[in-house]
């Protein structure tokens, strides 16, 4: 076993007097142990390294043991015996596991007029999820940082009128409760990757969380990260690639590929690309995108303005209405013949949604 | 002027009449106005980018039109007519403006004796001021994540003991009013260096704030970070590089001393370096000390434990205690040398801090 | 016009006398030309920056006037009027402009059943090219530096008796006369991206060059490298992605993606991707490759071992024999998929070399 | 002994006999050796990684038997029992093991006038050495490419006029041999960092070599380019740190000071400091000097011209020669003050040089 963590997976219908047991031959065996309030599983993690074989296999209540030399069990692949988990974004909408799905919209949402029009032609293009900033974090105090809760309302209403599902950044732990009746994912931004009493508030939250990976963090320090989430009990956590700090100085980022099979092997949450963040550069965009579903991206986070060139921010690297539905277009005709070599894989659950 | 930004300082016995006045006037040339309030001083900044002289100077209560082309005007060194700010810290002991100083102690505060052994030995050693986390942002979920409030206790008394002001990080919002009486300056992390709203809520603190550079992020950005505290009306604004993401992997970081004479020449605000962080290796720190201050920094912050093989987090970058007082004494035999040749700058004013 | 250079492309039937009088009429106007012995197209550059329509047209032998603000002119998109170029690897068999191909391989040539073993499994399962390192640029002079001379002979062996081309690295201006009659292309390895006198000696060569990309190059410093060669004469220049420093440490390199679609809206050389170095880690290979390729990517260059654990350098990122297979089957279903979508780029001149 | 590498040192006094009878000893243990022509000293190296105690104390000639786990034995501070080596440029003038000195004078030799001017004033100011590039490896092929053959002749005539030895560029084998009798010090540039074949042929000259770091070089890729060096032979490497890639983009390049002291602290070789590139700002050259020094830097190599608003490349980075002297008297003010606190280190050999 060596440098091991250890966590136990309880059966289904385990009792919490099969627990104390647990705990009790635990502290026996000279280990202390934390329950983990998984919504549907119920979880106890050692505590600490492992070097030994714990020998709990019989023990009542007990369903699997397992091992990880990763410091981020609960984000491990081991911990799903190597099966990508599927997220439930709302009943019937899936990401994941072979549910692949497109988010699109603005960067900010600017007005009533700009969210409505935009829902309305990504969702015709085929988006199934609704992005839209209110709280911008901006490098600059003086630049434009968002509508606040008016953006939330506005885009509270582009989701009641087009049904889309809603996805928004979330800056603060105290914004997080009055988000929650308005938005179906929670955003956590790149500069906010490690911004701990964030993602142990989110932990405690029942609603999905998007999580992007900082411009300049590890695989490592990002799974580490989605750890904190996991642990505090939720178990909807989806990843953001949107591009590092590369060499080059014509792209806004690097979007780092590499990352998207390297994150499949060694952990179970799906994995969305941002190409917009990920290039800065509208006409990059959509090579990237099909670039990104190659590698093996569960879905995609795109920028789409209705007048790109009007946008408070980002417009050098939103796509117009009219781009992005070309961009569905090809994906969709991409999509079959990935989904042909794809070996092992799960096999692709939902083709509605794009 | 062109791409400029422009900011109205006032006399400082000017009215509000005045003020309203000068609101008037620049209404009337078709900008709006923001009021800057500044502990000593009172500024009116500009809205946006001001392209033409605005004829300003005898309208009554206006001291001085500031125009810089840097997106932080209040950090900028125009703002200040090139002179580099001194903050104080407390009444009699000061940093920057030719006031140098030492900040030491561990990573994190541990124990009441590690804390009180560690803060009596740097004081001994001729340090000023007293670091020691208690709450710590750590990458991954299941390491020591500080003692919490039992830490900022633990401070309190070994300032109260001592008599030497404390530092210490602060995490997120909820926690800076109860550490407000027990701390003397409120430490930013490197990973919340652009967490926004925690830079706004710092604006409205009545305590200094040194904010470290993030570990990937340019001086700019660093700066327009600094210019979020110091919009919301705090003044007393201290950066603090420690170490960028470089090439070299033997090292933590990379300490990018270059920074230091840089920001000096566009900033008056005062940098203090932190060779603990910038190295990770202990026997760099010394001479990275040195060759800080031979860069002009205004100070120093160290990482020192009685017992660094034992120390919780950061040990291997912790210089013992009699490691710290021999690099005192080479502080103290350098700081002279050093002080001759920097013509232009403004001489020491404090020498009793090493 | 501003901050351009220009570029004079002769009529095909232009005379010396034409010649002449053009660089007489550009003396008088003030200027001085350099000849550009291209193959096919006789071109005259201006000499610095011109600021002023040079008013041209018209003058005998003229056929087209080119500005371009790049500082790679030759390299640049401007010269070809936006087309991609086709480059001539043999007769019938070509790169670029449409035409795509995969070169494939072990990193190092090792010994003649290695080489032979594995040149026959490439050319069936498709590969166009055979790659194999002779001279090897190691890190640890007490590394395995390559065959050398019998590695040369090995590849010559292997490519008559399979048919293959062969592409392999020059180290040294040295070597390249008598790599000359083996070789089909000449390799430039990413270290020597910027070795100047070496790229000035490629410029004089009558075969293709594939230039690497500097692990920290720009686009810009990488295209201007191109330029040396272009400049000598050799029209014939091929760029390779290999991967960049990065910021993740469980791959090799970060393969930047970014810079197919971005070098192909700045210049009409084509683009290799090398996803064997830009990943480091063999199960990463076929999805970046995919996504190499779905990114617009003209080749690729894998690297391909019939033993892999027993390569003697770079066993960790080379595919078997099965596996390049597979992945060339799965290039062989996307590629219609990705035909389709590309509007307004050259269509797919060659199937036959997947 | 693990993963260990083993040289053995042979006595002054030994014989080829001896020689001859250790690797007969080496092979009946299974181990094959190489001769290492040194200068002074004879080695044997043992070929491949050593897991045991070889037991050749008692041989005949055997003086010592050095172990090291570095891939660089040869520049390992093992190889010398931990003593910085003094590295000769000419009889009586020496850099390393506790002598210090500066190198100075134009990026490019760009006319009599300039060189002479140039030579004359950073001597008068205390320089040892004066620098000035006649090859000039330059991103664009359009850029000043430097005076080749005349400018080495216009550097020897600096030499004979002012006693000034004189160090240059190297970036070709070609043109190593008749530089030769011109220059003192062959320097290799950061882009030829692993140019093998070039080490290869430095380490058969009879000359100083200073080795650059290349921008994005690790410490340990960059002590085996200079193991490269050692192993042919010449032992005379000077290691120059000249800034890396790092984050800010206001700065040409990021000086990496940290690698200083973490040199020192692997290998026995000279470290030089290069502000000039590693900096590109003027006003940052000299409190990054100073910088250097106090981190424990052997030498600086500064660029310095007569009239920097008219040099051919990197005015905006070379002193004025007033600025130079100045920053001399800085350099003589600061130098007692860091002997003292260096315990353990060579004591300051040479004081004439600054």
């Amino acid at each position: 076993m060596g440098d091991q963590r250890v966590i136990i997976r309880m059966q289904q219908n385990s009792s919490t007097n099969d627990l104390a047991k647990l705990f009790h031959t635990l502290e026996k065996k000279g280990f202390m142990a934390r329950y983990v309030p998984y919504r549907d599983d119920c979880f106890v993690m050692v505590e600490g390294r492992v070097d030994r074989d714990l020998a709990l296999q019989g023990i009542p209540g007990v369903e699997e043991v397992i091992s990880t030399s990763n410091p981020f069990p609960l984000a491990s692949l081991e911990l799903t015996n190597g099966k990508h988990s599927t997220v439930e974004i709302l009943p019937g909408l899936n990401i994941g596991g072979g549910h692949k799905l497109v988010m699109a919209g603005p960067c900010a949402v600017e007005s009533r007029d700009q969210i409505l029009e935009c829902a309305r032609s990504v969702k015709k293009a085929g988006a199934s999820i609704l992005r839209g900033g209110a709280f911008k974090p901006r490098t600059n105090p003086y630049s434009f940082q968002g509508l606040g809760s008016e953006g939330i309302a506005l885009l509270a209403e582009a989701r009641k009128i087009t049904g889309l599902p809603v996805i928004s950044e979330v800056m603060s732990m105290e914004t997080i409760e009055w988000m929650m009746p308005h938005v179906d994912i929670l955003q956590v931004g790149a500069r906010n990757m490690q911004n701990f009493p964030l993602l142990k508030a989110l932990g405690k939250v029942d609603k999905p969380v998007m999580l992007k990976r900082g411009p300049m963090a590890t695989v490592d320090e990002w799974l580490q990260a989605a750890e904190y989430i996991l642990l505090g009990g939720n178990r909807r956590v989806i990843l953001c690639e949107r591009g590092i700090r590369g060499v080059e100085t014509r792209t806004r980022n690097t979007l780092d590929l590499n990352i998207v099979p390297l994150v499949k092997s060694l952990s179970h949450l799906p994995v969305v690309v941002d190409p917009s963040h990920g290039t800065g550069i509208r006409e990059l965009v959509a090579p990237m995108s099909l670039a990104a579903l190659a590698a093996g991206a569960d879905g995609l986070i795109v920028e789409v303005h209705p007048k790109p060139e009007e946008a408070l921010s980002d417009g050098m690297q939103s796509l117009t209405t009219l781009q992005f539905s070309a961009l569905m277009k090809s994906i969709a005709k991409l999509m079959p013949a990935l989904e042909v070599f794809r070996e092992g894989e799960e096999p692709c659950h939902s083709v509605t949604v794009m």
